[in-house]
């Protein structure tokens, strides 16, 4: 019987784990990839972590990692299929058939971003190709980018780089936005926003790096080329819940309802990371996540 | 006229500068002692921040110092003495009587533990004696420590311990608690806490470090040694709010009502750290607070 069964190896996960061992409780970091750092591992450069500047994902995922290796977390490699909760005590099944027991679940299992699926958009990941405004933006500084989406991320993204770059490119594939009407107003204003309506990306091209996009414009048919140095898809992002038991409140996006205190609406279900409802997906943010769920946690644990 | 004008250069307003570089805003940092980092630099060992394990708090502080400065973060040494809205435009008047106008105003000033005032309390600072159990209480594992205090905090800080502890102290001035009722009873279902009421410190002993404490009974007059490796001084922590306007809405202690986003209750004036109303004030819930609060800020300079 576990105090706490973690699931997720990303920043959450593993600032969880940290806070949880130095708290006393018994427990474990189930895992789907083994030895994962979860989607930092992606980034080429991490710029903002205070106290780590200018660290590759990968590397950053490496430190992470061995802080909680240092701190003797236990770790499991295993895909979570179900978590069902009897009485106050939850029993988490993996596909392998494991059992095992646990008085708490903190779920971290992060999002994914949704991918245009252009040619040239996997080749170009981390190398022109983004999928985050606030984490890489300042790299594309007085450069000419394209921002890919309608939604209110996608309009948000262009307006925070356009205090950035020279020139940003909106490309929409319909000529209305879902975003809020005073953010589409707002990008409308901008002199350094361009708007491109009905339009697909056909292609991101480049040498080493992104150097144009090809655009589709679905009313004429017509492909023009966009110079650009960065191409940030704002296509939305997926929350990966499979695993969450039906009676836990998830926001319309699928995200699991929590304040930062982790909280869900079931007791003993707690939350951190990526996958909970928040403004700003950053490893700061899910770092810190960890660490005030744990604080819930050890709250919850006593009144047991 | 600055975007942005932060007030205190601990890890809030280090991590907001860098957000706020990063973000392209024109932004300074006033901070009021010279090159300070905050309350970080105070602590032996900050272990629990995820990627730099086992750090001294003033190496902490110097390398998040080190960031800031990387990016080019413009400093001020100087103490604020008011801040006053005009319009939309916020101007802050330093005591050397300096004025500066700015769009918006983060507030990250921190907060100051309550000390006991018993001899031997600064001689043992970070040797024994700590003002957190959070930050320190991992340090305690088997040993026998002391909690100082009546409220919530000494009560919650005492079960932390618990977990963690040997044995658990729990010293009380009064005989009864401020602490909720629920509290109260988990603290007393402890085995292995001992209340120990009507008793005030009166001297902290030690060699290189704590080794045991010299309590007044106050309704006998006696003393009593009692032997324990570790202090955990719970007398309430004070919020550095002198230069906060009248109309940002304080909770009954003194903190500024804000949730993570760091939006407070006056448009343009935006709070992060240990200052706001959190379950937890840790080095890494700060950090956090600082980026969330410039996509707030951002958000708002858009409205503008």
């Amino acid at each position: 019987m576990y105090d706490l069964i973690i699931i997720g190896s990303g920043p959450a996960g593993l600032s969880a784990a940290i806070y949880g061992i130095r708290a006393g409780l018994k427990l474990l970091v189930i895992e789907k990839d083994y030895e994962g750092t979860g989607q930092v591992a992606l980034s080429s450069c991490v710029d903002n972590y205070l106290g780590l500047p200018g660290m590759d994902g990968y590397s950053m995922g490496e430190k992470f990692r061995e802080h909680a290796v240092e701190f003797g977390v236990e770790f499991l490699e295993a895909e979570v299929t179900s978590i069902a909760k009897n009485s106050s005590i939850y029993e988490i099944t993996t596909a392998d058939g494991n059992k095992l027991e646990t008085k708490t679940v903190l779920y971290a299992t992060g999002a994914t971003h949704r991918k245009l699926g252009a040619p040239g958009e996997e080749k170009y990941d981390t190398k022109g190709v983004s999928y985050c405004a606030t984490c890489d933006g300042a790299f594309y500084r007085n450069k000419k980018t394209a921002v890919i989406g309608g939604g209110d991320t996608a309009l948000d993204d262009a307006l925070y780089l356009s205090g950035l770059c020279e020139k940003v490119y909106l490309i929409h594939r319909r000529d209305t936005f879902r975003a809020a009407g005073i953010t589409v107003q707002k990008v409308k204003e901008k002199k350094n926003i361009e708007l491109v309506l009905n339009s697909t990306v056909a292609e991101i091209i480049g040498d080493d790096k992104v150097n144009s996009i090809k655009l589709n414009n679905k009313l004429t048919g017509e492909d023009t080329i966009l110079n650009v140095s960065g191409v940030f898809v704002a296509a939305g992002s997926v929350p990966s819940t499979a695993a969450v038991p039906a009676d836990v409140e998830l926001d319309p996006s699928g995200y699991i309802v929590a304040d930062e205190s982790g909280i869900t609406s079931v007791p003993g279900f707690f939350v951190a990371g990526d996958v909970r409802t928040k403004a700003l997906r950053q490893v700061i943010t899910a770092v810190s996540d960890g660490a005030n769920a744990v604080t819930s946690i050890t709250h919850y644990l006593e009144t047991l």
